[in-house]
């Protein structure tokens, strides 16, 4: 039983968030995440909350806390790449696993001023532009990088 | 120049927010607003700070605030109307203001599972239905409606 009810609380990462993304490092509550899309700089955080889908399903100091982590990450995001506007949201409507997107958007973007979400295909990174940013995200976000056994 | 300083410090309503929504009431920082668009329960909240585009301008207490604001804004929509999953989203790609959308969404509205903007045109409210939706609000919310004044 007691095995049972931790496989219940214990949290993972939604494999199509982990498919998507690579990740940046563990803040207090969430996981942050960068999109494996070049289209634009583009962080998802992940509060590690075993079956949680709605920010009102957090409990409110969590709430609190969210807020904090998704201001540090735009904030991060604004100081390191362009950015003409942070786009902040809470969708999941196909992935239910609560996770926020915090992306630089600039004016001559892929999908610019549309919403990113389904505009254009993803772009890949060119191989070193990704780990740039991410060593960026994680200087930025005091974060270390996570081991591939919490993913 | 008191008048010039307090022109600059005033904050209003964008004007397009103000075409496409009807006011549902204030709270402590918050303008509640229902967009003008019955495809889905849709609240949108201004916090009443001029100048402020993003989540970051606003001072760590506002973030808190606001985010708490979001909180019931969603809670008083999902226990209002039908809703598979709330939407939650500040964009401001084509309206500076900062402004932050809470959606109901459900399975078999007309965008499921897109994002809402620009999916479908907006549809009008039945004569009454959107005076009930906006009652139901201020209830739970405990708003009173905004005076013209006020917008």
């Amino acid at each position: 039983m007691q095995t049972a009810l931790y496989m219940i609380s214990s949290w993972t990462l939604h494999p199509q968030l982990a498919a998507d993304t690579v990740a940046v490092g563990d803040l207090a509550l969430s996981r942050v995440l960068l999109a494996k899309d070049a289209n634009y700089p583009w962080l998802i955080l992940v509060p590690r909350r075993a079956g949680v889908s709605e920010l009102i399903d957090l409990a409110e100091n969590e709430q609190v806390r969210l807020t904090a982590e998704i201001a540090a990450a735009a904030q991060a995001l604004k100081e390191t790449v362009p950015c003409d506007k942070l786009n902040i949201a809470a969708l999941g409507n196909m992935v239910p696993q609560l996770h926020v997107h915090v992306i630089a958007r600039t004016k001559n973007d892929a999908a610019w001023p549309k919403p990113v979400w389904g505009a254009v295909p993803p772009r890949a990174y060119d191989a070193g532009a990704m780990e740039g940013l991410l060593e960026k995200m994680r200087a930025r976000l005091k974060l270390a990088a996570v081991g591939p056994q919490a993913l």
